[in-house]
């Protein structure tokens, strides 16, 4: 290998695909990053056997090669270069980085030492726009629980359906469902899939300030999405990933189909006072919420023993009784903190049943909490 | 108690004095604030037994009175109010605090249990400006080392006389030197102090942004660093210290009077090289420097067995023999970060004498870093 490319650029790539490195000490060539010089072209890849990271970019190629390099090093050395062109060639196993002034030799490893990188199935595919695919998926992506005893909602339920993409978590405690509305012609069939939290939660940090066109490859137990080269249409990024096995819980059955009260009121108000609240929550988190129709005010209540006592109100539109009922102050901060409407629409039936909170005028979005049992 | 404050006003005061405060189970009234309500100031103190902090702001008095109160709930629960008038009151040993629509009860406890904070002794002051004085500061303050063998060093050695303040502070591996100049005609005689390296900090913290001059109170054992209103002349923040006892080591014994290699180059870029080199410092930190006048040039080199090389250069203008020289590389950066000229005087003698970092034309530092024995 021996290849020109720019500092700025191949910095930009380095930072992204050490996302995917891992420190093992079982199979430390994960911490390592696989560099291609290939046509006129300079690959990126790492990955910790879970989710796969490529980066690619135009590089003036005079001898095709390649080799594994230690992620930290040779991504902190370029770091610290000036924004020059960098010269990379191969001294056996080691990789010489030449730039202006600086001159290092790293130790590397032939590249058959890294793992298998699976390849594309190009069957099944659709195109979404990157950012509102993004911005969808941040409003639940923070809901899925880690847990190995219930591996199917340690991930993000997705279904592809002809004009639609639905999104959902939960923890069993709260829930979150999204439908990003878009229009999915060559979709041969309606897909459901659970992908695993932590590569959803890279695909935002890849993808979210991303222009344009996202393509998402789906196959039984892989997802893979790639974004092209706007000028070569040669792939720029791609993030490969396995799914989640098992069945998601059917979910719809708990949400209710009507309400006995509903409430509307300003969305950071509310939010605001329920954090307020939340400092006199104590151990329990518990913030109880007075549904007041004579006063047309919602109230916030919350007490601990050795802190004190706390009280505040804001005004609300309501329909229906009045009705008085607890919360874990997180669950509902995370509802409304992904609500993106000015006010809100909060449903509620008995002490006991699950609260809803929509956006006012939005269909796209929904948030389940479960109340605290209090007597 | 009862009065009246600005959020706004209050939420700064707070901030302010919550550092002082400090989380202990054998004497819990530390993570308190003692709130006073007098004349027609409100006033916050609070004090980890090494240092106290204390901060006065106009407020609308109606009823004098004080109380102890737990620092993060007050704290967190004013900062979450909106920046509207907020009424205090107590009753009996709970502080009711109201804004709009907010009202809580606050547990807290009778002053008698609060730590007496010492009166300030007015015999000996100084006079300085803030800010130059925290900026003086601020480039010696990290050399102190956490030590419970040595004390002195501790702390930051200051010398006031007539015409300056001097500082020092080291480790016993290197040592920075700060000369503030500053008449002080109010000094009835030259006083050495050593300050815990923690209030050093705090006095960077709280006074660094703050313009104006700064009061300082020189007493034997403890010292009072003042900043008054500007239109009342009261008292706005005080920050009260311990000092270290002890004798300060003799360093000026160690700082050469000659040099035999006397290097100039850019400050930036001998940083820069450096940070960069010691990626490959290896456990020992090793960056080695060849000074070499037939190049006119100083080069870098590091190494380890298992991660690679390093190799740069940049120019220079010499005077005296070349030699070679190696430095962890932590003492370098610390000693150039703290260095405000362009470029850099390095002074040199033979490969185990310490070496000297000077900014160019400025005669009011001096950073010494001994090298290491390599062989």
């Amino acid at each position: 290998m021996k290849l020109i490319i720019l500092q700025d650029i191949i910095k930009k790539g380095l930072s992204l695909v050490e996302r995917a490195t891992l420190k093992s000490t079982s199979f430390p060539v994960l911490n390592n990053i696989l560099l291609k010089g290939e046509k006129n072209f300079l690959s990126l890849t790492a990955t910790n056997l879970e989710i796969a990271i490529m980066w690619w970019a135009l590089a003036k190629v005079e001898l095709e090669g390649n080799i594994i390099i230690p992620s930290y090093v040779f991504s902190s050395f370029v770091g610290s270069l000036p924004n020059k062109p960098i010269k990379l060639s191969l001294e056996e196993t080691q990789l010489e980085v030449q730039s202006g002034s600086y001159k290092t030799l790293i130790k590397g490893q032939p590249s058959e030492e890294f793992p298998i990188i699976p390849e594309v199935n190009e069957e099944e595919f659709v195109l979404v726009e990157s950012r509102p695919f993004c911005q969808s998926l941040s409003q639940v992506v923070s809901f899925a629980a880690p847990s190995t005893t219930k591996p199917e909602i340690s991930g993000i339920c997705f279904s592809f359906q002809k004009n639609l993409i639905k999104m959902v978590a939960t923890d069993s405690f709260r829930l979150g469902e999204k439908k990003y509305f878009i229009d999915l012609p060559n979709l041969s069939k309606e897909h459901t899939l659970i992908l695993p939290q932590k590569t959803a939660k890279e695909l935002i940090n890849i993808f979210a300030e991303e222009e344009g066109e996202l393509k998402i490859y789906l196959s039984p137990n892989q997802i893979v999405f790639e974004k092209l080269m706007e000028e070569t249409k040669h792939p720029k990024i791609r993030l490969i990933s396995r799914l989640i096995e098992g069945e998601y819980p059917n979910y719809e059955a708990i949400i209710p189909k009507k309400y006995e009260t509903q409430v509307v009121v300003d969305k950071s108000e509310l939010l605001n006072q329920i954090k307020t609240a939340s400092l006199f929550g104590g151990k329990t988190n518990t913030v109880k919420l007075k549904i007041n129709p004579s006063k047309n005010q919602v109230e916030i209540f919350s007490q601990t023993a050795d802190i004190g006592s706390y009280y505040s109100f804001l005004p609300a539109k309501i329909k229906g009784g009045e009705i008085e009922i607890s919360f874990n102050h997180r669950f509902l901060v995370d509802g409304l903190a992904n609500i993106k409407s000015a006010e809100v629409i909060f449903e509620l039936n008995k002490e006991t049943g699950p609260g809803v909170l929509k956006p006012v005028g939005q269909e796209d979005y929904l948030y389940i909490a479960m109340p605290m049992k209090t007597d």
